[in-house]
């Protein structure tokens, strides 16, 4: 390698990436990146922890962990061979985009939303559109849609969507995968709070793949799990770029027990619900604050202060939000998680303060 | 998506490849994923699972996983800026050939070879230049490498080579590092069985990146994970390639556990390199079975019998192993992991049985 600087060996779509960071804060409220505020019950973490500590760890994982395949299919009603489950729902997104994307292909994805899509993308090498919300509203343009995916290998909707917790209308999204030229990939990270689910549309539209994750409502981050319906064809040809042994024997046991006892989840799925709406309706009398109305377990604001102020203001009360106003279309805005009602209430004291509106 | 079929939105590549499988057989004796049959210490795993009950399930893992790089720099003597961890290290495979390959870009693999550097490679549309070992001996073919290194993206080298149990000797690495136009790409997955590394390397030369996994020596195949260790400013390119919190906070607390009385596994590891010699030396007493010297935790084996019938020979007798004769150049060859002693005594009981030696 003489005379080569060490990075010549990485592609040069790669080099000109910034990488997928998040800066490092503690804080007292922690409403940075849409966790579940309510844990799991310890009795069920007990199951959990002896279900693994039966299990022998110096071997691999099942090739194929059918049962909690089998659970997933009991959840959601889709077909057991149209279901694979991921390292988070990421390693989906990863997947699906490598059997697709490459140079010459191209992603369609909204703007605002999630960046690992187009991050992913172009680390492929395909090109990426963006298809810039209605700036106004920040709702989905449809038309733009529609026209988009009628050219692109892949489009991504993200729905609700992050960081904006605007909804995509079912019939919206009908249209989208009818004129889709290749696959829809709808990533339902935040369903359980909107409720909505692109599935139905599943049966007859075998270029729609639908992801779920159990990062958000179903209180399990920090073990990765994720799971992906598509028609059977799709799901074995996403299977070839998901790596074997992805998932692990805790995570396994986790889903599949997280999956059996769901009901323990209900009440803090509706509790956020509800304090969405509550936080939403607080936020809506301060003149100084525009809410967009969220379908997710967060909200996006805008204030008049620059974004990076208020979120200082706000941590330097105790409360981690996050600086969402370097995404296009988001000066001046903060994403907010709705945590527990109390943390809640701090944020809510913690904006009066910094804005000096009461 | 009218009048074409699903599979149309996919890569050509992807739909003509071949997905990784292992087909599941049970067996009392399981010899055929090259595991540690050692398990970890019961009080270990308590401590593991203690660490894990008292962390919060519902938040996501550190962005970065600051303790255990630090655990191992320290195990490893490398920099913590240049090491990487992986949901095992198939991940980080995965991760540097994302960002090294594409279409009109090369790699170049030993042949045969652990299988995923291919499958990756040929769904990243890049080139595979197989280079094969050296027929009868399987050993490396060293001219042929660093002929390949000299006009190709990525070399990749399992070392010891997965199946073969061969070492590529330390000054020939040297040379097909020094003659590579791109990265050089060392699978230490097995070198607790070696003692032999390409750590010494890595100071001199910012194109060799170093993988290692806790799926062999480490006795934890079922908890998912590795590290890779290279320069600095390569780590960081590859790091854009891999999966944001991609090592839950279980396999992140085991990891720790385990590096820091990693003296547990010393016993183990010493009885399964002596087993190694013992099985190798009594296959070699048996005139009709041709063994292959091993620096791994498993041996490679011809004999005259088609691999299929002597592979469900043994099967019928108890004992599973890996049929490896589709691989290049191992025909009539079954790859044998080394287990407790009297696992391998069964074994070695089967395969006289099956050949009807004694």
């Amino acid at each position: 390698m003489q005379g080569r600087s060490p990075s010549d060996a990485i592609k040069p779509e790669v080099r000109r990436l910034s990488p997928y960071t998040l800066k490092h804060f503690e804080a007292d409220v922690k409403l940075d990146q849409n966790e579940n505020p309510y844990e799991l019950p310890l009795d069920l973490k007990r199951q959990v922890v002896d279900r693994v500590l039966r299990r022998p760890w110096g071997r691999y994982p099942e090739f194929v962990p059918a049962a909690v395949i089998k659970t997933l299919a009991k959840l959601s009603g889709w077909r057991e061979d149209g279901i694979l489950v991921g390292n988070g729902s990421n390693e989906l997104i990863q997947a699906t985009l490598t059997v697709t994307l490459g140079p010459g292909r191209s992603l369609a994805a909204p703007q605002p939303t999630f960046t690992l899509y187009k991050l992913m993308a172009t680390a492929l090498e395909a090109k990426v559109v963006d298809v810039l919300l209605n700036p106004e509203g920040l709702t989905f343009d449809v038309d733009a849609l529609v026209q988009a995916a009628r050219s692109s290998d892949v489009v991504v909707v993200c729905c609700p969507n992050n960081p904006t917790g605007t909804l995509l209308d079912p019939d919206a999204l009908a249209v989208v995968v009818s004129n889709a030229k290749g696959l829809v990939l709808v990533d339902e990270a935040y369903y359980e709070f909107s409720g909505q689910t692109a599935l139905s549309l599943l049966g007859n539209h075998p270029n729609l793949v639908v992801l779920r994750t159990f990062s958000k409502a179903m209180a399990m981050a920090g073990l990765r799990f994720g799971y992906l319906m598509a028609h059977p064809a799709i799901a074995q040809e996403i299977y070839k770029a998901k790596l074997p042994y992805n998932v692990n024997i805790f995570t396994l046991a986790a889903a599949e027990i997280v999956v059996e006892k769901r009901a323990v989840l209900s009440d803090a799925i509706s509790k956020l619900i509800e304090e969405r709406e509550r936080v939403t309706a607080e936020l809506q009398t301060r003149p100084l604050v525009r809410v967009f109305p969220s379908k997710a377990n967060f909200v996006l604001i805008r204030t008049q202060k620059p974004a990076r102020e208020l979120f200082d203001a706000l941590f330097k009360q105790g409360v981690l939000v996050r600086d969402v106003s370097a995404y296009p279309l988001l000066e001046r805005c903060l994403r907010v998680t709705i945590g527990l009602p109390e943390e809640n209430n701090r944020f809510l004291e913690a904006i009066d303060q910094a804005l000096e509106t009461r």
